[in-house]
């Protein structure tokens, strides 16, 4: 164990006074027992929680910029630099974010209760499908100090209890910041095992959060990096909302609109480059190879993207370098795109399906027929006609917010928001019938 | 292997001539590719394949009741007996019913493509969220040979492949009616592939189907007893819809109809005592134990029940003997039920939550107050108001047909039907939108 953490006055398990297993399954535990309280709490006081969340963290600005500073200052004495730090970094205005962040998911209908269907049959039962809460969620993240608030709120206001494992370098700010979630539920009086922070910095935990802490944890969600996603996709005995990879796929159709092509390349791509919903490959239909690849390519080149191509957009835009086959697989994450003539939109689909990884992928056409197509057989979580892949995000999809892009088929795909970390069950009203 | 297998004619594999695995990956692999053309399969397409199977069910009634019998032969010969080889045991009229039971799947509306819900963002995107197949699912059931018509046709309505390994004391039976699933297949243009048997009784093919194929099951639902859902639940590497126990409850509440209270308890106890819906708990509020808890039990009684009572209980009905602790946990899945008093709608609801399998649970009540909270508050699947417990069936509830009913929270949950096989996918579309 560091000194630096030693010294932070947070109630740190040291691994030789006590048993990380011992406390992290103390830890499920209370969470499940949290749980059922969550699933009966009212609307109005899980929002009640939500804003006082919200003011506890405006008022503890200074505490919590504190152990960031701290946090920060050993990240830079180890010599950690760049996107990390970034991330890692809070300011006043990111801190006031954090705040609003929770009060717009305060504002949000409450999924819990929710009739999403009903129906009557032919013997006068009349059946409701019903939106309930999922349980226990497990959040395992990188050293984001801001995942911490949005996903200890979206997971409350699905009335779920949540752990939260962040980053060992954010530890002390997670836990200033958590200071200030348990603060908000007290006030509304909900458990304060509603939303527990691992309070060790021993990474056994994450081994033992991913083999469900003896049956406590129902869903675990990763955000971080691939590597992060690929541990816990690989290891985890319970179910996993996550992505791997954003390869995502931008197709200029026979008939594409050569304005809307370069506008919307030059925004799917250069936007920003390090988001999942960035494109990552230009398919350009060989039926306009003359009249879109150069004017398209060279929109991305102008806007500070390096050109990866196959032979024939190698052999029309000199700036560009030939891809090879792994480029077709590539998450660049980077002012980057690979370039590629395709045959018609059989063939646009069928390299999709073959290089993609189902997250998100667009068509540009002015052909509603293609599209149609395009957007029932590309099997991704999010498919797009004539609008640009970055909008692959829940709060632009108007879910208020999000845990994570999901990429699997089970229970949650695309976005994840509050409504897919709820199950439901089957509410059904008689007047005394029997079975025949 | 037995003599008997050998001198049928089916395509089985030898253990010893060619490895189980190898045969099983391949199986896997087939079914992956065949899931694709599935998903892009018109709902006519499907429809008629549907329609090819029922008609090949009845020209190959001979064939199939034959295999049957040869089944049946050794089964008897093993000494198997009772409502074991009542299930293995086919008739000309349980043929029909599984013809006619795949025509009502082709009848049901088309899930795949279905748009379940659309709204417009203030940016002029239109949002669609469609349903999608799951892709590969893995059945795994006991001697019933109707469940490889059933399953096999759900499957397919809903865009999905399916890998079917039923009893292999059902083996011949199986093998004959999975023969006109194929010809269905075929009739319609659709891959063979779509839905295959395990092509050996070799034990070894179950584990390696509950490990997933090498990624090419998604999910695997197990039709059977205790010990065959705990197997697969326990050892699963891939989701698992189903469920353990049906430790069902009926609830005679304090405002209860008597005579509706007499009805429902007898209809759900006794109606079919051998289905996960029947009713193993009785539940009466403390408040009418002077007037409702006599002539609720005897009622039973006079069905043919036998009592397991609680102190109370015993005390005012003397043909009822005393239950223990575990009768609370126990589903007979017989003519027996635990009697109990509770203190309240409180009282009642811990109870279930406690002792209960989140299966299905009821409330008799005439006070709107107290079911509304029954409803919301009690954790289970299906939850019903002055309604027998034998209800929770998929085509009880419209659904055409189930492939079993789930306990899980993840994505499928009370009767799997046609739905519940789906995943869904995000469609949007724009006029050019960029996101700032």
């Amino acid at each position: 164990m560091r000194a630096a953490a030693r010294s932070a006055e947070i109630p740190e398990i040291e691994a030789d006074e006590s048993p990380v297993e011992a406390a992290m399954v103390d830890l499920g535990a209370r969470a499940r027992g949290a749980a059922r309280t969550l699933a009966l709490a009212s609307a109005e006081t899980k929002d009640r929680a939500l804003r006082a969340m919200a003011a506890a963290i405006r008022a503890r600005e200074a505490e919590i910029l504190a152990a960031n500073a701290a946090d920060v200052a050993d990240a830079r004495a180890a010599g950690v630099a760049g996107s990390f730090l970034d991330r890692l970094t809070l300011d006043p205005k990111r801190v006031a974010a954090m705040a609003s962040a929770i009060e717009e998911i305060a504002a949000l209908d409450d999924p819990v209760g929710k009739v999403t269907e009903e129906w009557t049959r032919p013997n006068g039962l009349v059946m409701q499908r019903a939106r309930t809460p999922l349980g226990v969620i497990g959040v395992i993240y990188e050293s984001r100090p801001n995942v911490t608030a949005d996903a200890g709120a979206l997971c409350l206001k699905a009335g779920n209890a949540v752990i939260l494992r962040g980053g060992s370098d954010s530890f002390r700010s997670t836990a200033a910041i958590h200071g200030a979630l348990v603060a908000g539920l007290e006030e509304a009086g909900l458990p304060p095992a509603a939303i527990q922070i691992v309070p060790t910095r021993d990474r056994r935990a994450v081994g033992l959060m991913l083999a469900g802490l003896d049956g406590a944890i129902d869903v675990i969600v990763p955000r971080g990096g691939k590597s992060l996603v690929a541990r816990v996709q690989n290891e985890a005995r319970v179910p996993v909302f996550a992505h791997l990879d954003g390869i995502v796929h931008l197709y200029v159709h026979a008939a594409a609109d050569l304005a809307m092509a370069k506008t919307l390349a030059v925004n799917a791509k250069m936007r920003r480059t390090g988001v999942c919903g960035a494109a990552e490959t230009l398919l350009v239909d060989r039926a306009v190879v003359d009249t879109h690849l150069k004017p398209v390519v060279e929109a991305l080149i102008a806007a500070g993207c390096a050109i990866r191509g196959d032979a024939e957009t190698c052999g029309r835009v000199p700036e560009a370098t030939p891809a090879t086959e792994e480029d077709w697989r590539t998450e660049y994450l980077d002012a980057i795109i690979a370039v590629k003539v395709v045959d018609g939109l059989d063939d646009a689909i069928h390299h999709i399906e073959r290089y993609g990884s189902h997250h998100t992928d667009a068509i540009v056409t002015e052909d509603e027929a293609a599209a149609r197509r395009f957007l029932a057989e590309v099997d991704s979580a999010i498919v797009l006609w004539n609008a640009s892949t970055q909008f692959a995000d829940g709060g632009e999809f108007g879910f208020g917010g999000e845990i994570g892009i999901a990429t699997g088929r089970m229970h949650a795909r695309g976005p994840v928001g509050v409504e897919q970390l709820t199950s439901f069950n089957y509410r059904v009203r008689g007047t005394g019938q029997t079975r025949p």
